[in-house]
């Protein structure tokens, strides 16, 4: 099958996003370099970036009349087209345009957008989202940098009190930075009104600090050098009225606060709603890197051989062994079920963004997939890009095949937009709070109260709605498991189902039983934080298998349907051998299915294993940017051309290491 | 609990070595440093291994008459201790001591030992350790370097046939080898004799490469960038007949080939069996990597805060969370679980060298242990040390809290000094031929023959021998799940035997089906790839198990005790979590029972952490060592000692990256 049937499916409704950044990732100038310092590595990423804002991806996002083409969806996958390149690159161009312009357009109004926006896209203004800061990282709500008013200048005071409260690992903040959003307590009137964001010069147009402002450089990393992270310190920093990005709440000259939010703290979870597009984005990386870590090692272990069995006249290839089937295919599978949860988490961002009808529940929602689908998708890059290195012995150690750097540069993404453990546990809560109106007011512990009174049933009924299809093939399975295949997709559903609405069904029920018993809530929540995570987990792997199985649905071309549904078959069966005592414990599957559904995970890694260089050529990676030589022949070359070294020249010394 | 009656359990034999190495790692030339280029690294890596040869440690391990020690075990736990800090010097010096001044020693005889040991040991000689080729990394057997002799000139020609061919990975080859054990093909008369080892020079005192000699960088690596990588090609190199390490094998001036041991595949494995301490070593260190790791994660669990509870003064430290608790503590029990099994390797590799009773099929359990417990801790290692990247967010992305460098130096660790899955294949053929003395001749195909011919009990009863301590423990187990206590240390103990006992049979069973049906060999293998790994695992979880109890039972410190059973009461219960679908599907597990482990796993963090500083200061690993400012107090100042920032002077610009 020629893979582009495949990438025509993969690439779906912003093929032309994904196209248009595989052009530009040509640019010699763009491709992954290992091996430079620091400080090379922060100036080729900056030249970089340069070369980016000339292109059309960065500025998709932004409205039209600031010359952007308001598409947020294109705009996310030209970024996760983006992540098969150089990740430095990447995350620098995620904090300018994505953190950076993204606050300035969501938080700010017309006077920021006409002040700001063109410079920020066109990268005459570099600048930072100075969010976290040392001491709170997870809990931003409790952010202690400060903005005081001052109505007799008519200015804000923007202080750090102490290191607590120094702003932490903000990119574009220790070389190519001049302007911040921080984040900030305002104060005005002796009131604090929670966390706003203002627009805080840190240098001027030479690079020197401002006045007041002090900045530290984070240092090395573990990976992401390109990137400049810092840290800033702001010493009575004095800024004028406007620089607060007034969306949501405003300071009257003589100081009185108004905002159309009243609570606090519901106002402070609107505001960082409007950035969920940073988490869709980080996720979406996540999953290009998964892809390139599988092409790599996928294409290796098809060339690469080893051990010679008796009576065949060559050493096996890799990938004709069992265990490297198992350890490559089914996290193959995953990568192709989290495109397409990726896929729909973008179109219901875009969506969002688009829609006037969108409402509040509907927001909290996309949050709170956005949350799991990114926990997801950066821990499954984490384990399989591992994997991948792992799987390409030594040679995947060497920088030049890239599975090294991949590694380092995208360890941090299951830490930064939100820690994946936190992220799980919002995930629970709006579970179990059925996303209520009252969702944003309650911290984690008064979760709690809220879940006890839920009618679980209907909660349940409102997250997995039931759609047609996935209803219809449920309802298509026979009751008992001795007649059910184990391909029946309805019977995967089913069981993905069943987890979700168990699982949430004991959390709440456990929740409530504390309660009633009087138990101190944190300790009720704290004791259930494994199975609040757990319910977390299952209800975003049902999530997921549903939109594979729906766009498979869609897909119109029949040969590519079989294929997908073979993917999307070792897809779920690897998640159910994974999970596989949990259902045995609870009845749902017998001693024999769960042996049945080792050797189908088998069977269909055997089957895959012929699809395997179609799989990975769907993803459509220019080769250039692939570059690891063991993924382009290298490994060919070398066992089909045997060269006799007879007669070679010997080189001098050794060969320096690649600059 | 003063934290030194715990250390001094976890000393134990050569608890001088350990506390020597200690005290060496103290000299700040020797700290790990980040942030270097690949030059500056491997320019630093070199002074530091000056500096440690002037030490006892790397002599250890060499015969007192070339001023050595003859002490293999605590050579052996000194390179375990040096694990503790900079990884690149800690290869560089098993490259150097370990495997090129080791191949010397036990292939070589006096001629060479008296040559080349005392200059290996001083490093006045800087050696190469050259087996690894291009093409065959695993199958080491199937090298196609050939040492032609010739009788005319009485000398070996060593030749490079093709790239396939040529030395890869070789660490002290880019830079600073002088001369390089080579394995290769050995042809006399027109016959080749299988993998031998020769003393081949490389370079000149002034560092300029021998004729015939192509050497060239292997480049930036994900990690160990102070080991200087490389490959080496040789273009018909003419050696001495001396070169050759005649050992096992020698060559008449004539060209006869004569050799103690018969059979080539025979003497292959012989020969390569003496540089088990290679895997003991790596083994160790993974070990180390893990205890730096968790002490580190561990000590910044117990003071950074985030979220306040309700009702609560402060933030809680995270490793008040359960989650976190789960992410560290199973983690740090099987760290400790490992120790000991470390420690009864060690002990047995040093009886190994100095005992004349060492009979072969020892050789061969020595082996097969080595394989297994170093495959079983680099996996561990590798991902206990993520886990702890992950645990501490954002600070433990930083280099200078030492996580990153350890998670990419340790990385390769699964592969070198042998491929894990490999290894663990090794493991299973060990037990599916009960060691036979054929073993070694045969290949992993002809396995199947072999364990379709056991007595699959007689072989369990001699690898698993009736130890007085652990058949007494199972036997005082009741025989109903019901009345046997969580905790029941027999009860454990039963479980990991049962499993190893079925799925070893299962095994067998699969093959001698196989071979009853005529299938073909490799299919019949291969199709039961997974089920031979699953097998090996189970062993060295049984085995791991068992040491863990016996060195329990040799302390003395009652209290020190009651604690190490809690942690390995952690240990195993947390594995059979992990496993636990496998023993629903056997029906070794209730339903409830299953579920009962979960809570147990839970229960016993909690009361672990109590203990959770303890543990991890008994790993004595020194301050400077350890290093990580969020491990050191840094974060508990900051938290303390909230400093306002008015009045302190802004640093201008930003302060440069650490040299």
């Amino acid at each position: 099958m020629d893979p582009r049937r495949l990438q025509e499916v993969l690439d779906g409704r912003w093929a032309e996003a994904r196209e248009d950044t595989r052009e530009h990732l040509l640019n010699p100038e763009l491709h992954p370099l290992s091996g430079l310092g620091v400080e090379e590595a922060r100036e080729r990423t900056w030249r970089q970036l340069e070369l980016l804002a000339k292109t059309r991806g960065p500025l998709l996002g932004f409205p039209t009349r600031y010359g952007g083409e308001g598409d947020v969806g294109g705009s996310v996958t030209a970024f996760e087209t983006l992540a098969f390149g150089d990740l430095s690159l990447l995350v620098k161009s995620g904090v300018q345009w994505g953190l950076f312009g993204g606050a300035i357009l969501h938080l700010g109004t017309e006077k920021h957008h006409e002040r700001y926006l063109r410079a920020a896209m066109s990268l005459d203004l570099p600048g930072c989202f100075a969010m976290t800061e040392t001491g709170h990282g997870s809990d931003v709500q409790s952010l202690r940098t400060t903005a005081t008013f001052d109505p007799g200048s008519d200015r804000f005071v923007i202080d750090t009190p102490d290191d607590d409260a120094r702003k932490d690992y903000i990119g574009n903040a220790a070389r190519d930075g001049r302007m911040a959003v921080v984040f900030a307590q305002l104060m005005t009137a002796g009131t604090e009104h929670g966390v706003h964001a203002f627009m805080v010069p840190i240098r001027d147009e030479e690079g020197a600090t401002c006045p007041g402002v002090r900045i530290e450089d984070c240092g090395t990393k573990a990976g992401l050098n390109g990137v400049d992270n810092g840290r800033i310190w702001f010493d009575q920093v004095s800024v004028p009225r406007e620089a607060l990005l007034d969306r949501y709440a405003s300071v009257a000259p003589d100081g009185t606060y108004s905002s159309p939010i009243e609570n606090d703290t519901r106002r402070f979870f609107t505001m960082v709603g409007t950035l969920v597009q940073g988490r869709v984005s980080v996720s979406g990386a996540a999953v290009s890197s998964a892809k390139a870590g599988l092409a790599i090692a996928i294409r290796y272990g098809l060339v690469r051989r080893q051990f010679r069995p008796p009576d065949e006249p060559r050493e096996l290839v890799l990938l004709d062994y069992r265990q490297h089937q198992r350890r490559l295919l089914p996290a193959l599978a995953t990568t192709y079920a989290l495109h397409f949860a990726q896929e729909a988490l973008v179109a219901r961002l875009h969506e969002a963004f688009t829609s006037d009808a969108y409402g509040e529940r509907q927001q909290r929602m996309l949050e709170s997939l956005a949350a799991g689908v990114k926990a997801t998708s950066t821990w499954h890059a984490t384990h399989t890009i591992q994997t991948c290195r792992e799987a390409c012995g030594g040679a995947g150690y060497l920088s030049v095949n890239r599975l090294a750097d991949m590694k380092a540069d995208t360890d941090v993404f299951t830490t930064f937009e939100g820690d994946n453990t936190v992220l799980l546990q919002l995930v629970a809560k709006g579970l179990l709070t059925d996303y209520r109106d009252e969702f944003v007011d309650l911290n984690t512990f008064d979760v709690l109260r809220v879940a006890a009174d839920l009618v679980i049933d209907q909660v349940l009924e409102s997250i997995a709605p039931a759609r047609q299809l996935v209803r219809s093939l449920i309802e298509a399975v026979p009751g008992n498991e001795s007649d059910t295949e184990l391909r029946d997709r309805g019977y995967h559903l089913e069981l993905f189902e069943w987890r979700e609405r168990h699982v949430l069904e004991g959390v709440a029920r456990r929740m409530k039983r504390g309660i009633d018993e009087g138990s101190d809530p944190f300790e009720v929540f704290n004791a259930a934080q494994d199975h609040v995570l757990l319910a977390a987990q299952a209800h975003i792997d049902r999530v997921v298998l549903e939109t594979f199985v729906e766009a498979i649905d869609r897909c119109r071309d029949a040969e590519v349907t079989e294929l997908l549904d073979k993917i999307c078959d070792l897809h779920a069966l690897s998640i159910l051998e994974r999970d596989r005592g949990w259902y045995l414990e609870h009845g749902r599957l017998s001693a024999g299915r769960s042996k049945a559904i080792i050797s189908e995970v088998n069977a269909l890694c055997a089957e895959l294993r012929e699809h395997a260089e179609l799989l990975v050529d769907a993803f459509a990676i220019p080769e250039v940017v692939l570059a690891a030589p063991i993924a382009l022949g290298e490994e060919l070359t070398r066992q089909d051309g045997k060269r006799p070294v007879k007669g070679e020249a010997a080189l001098p010394g050794f060969a320096p290491p690649p600059p």
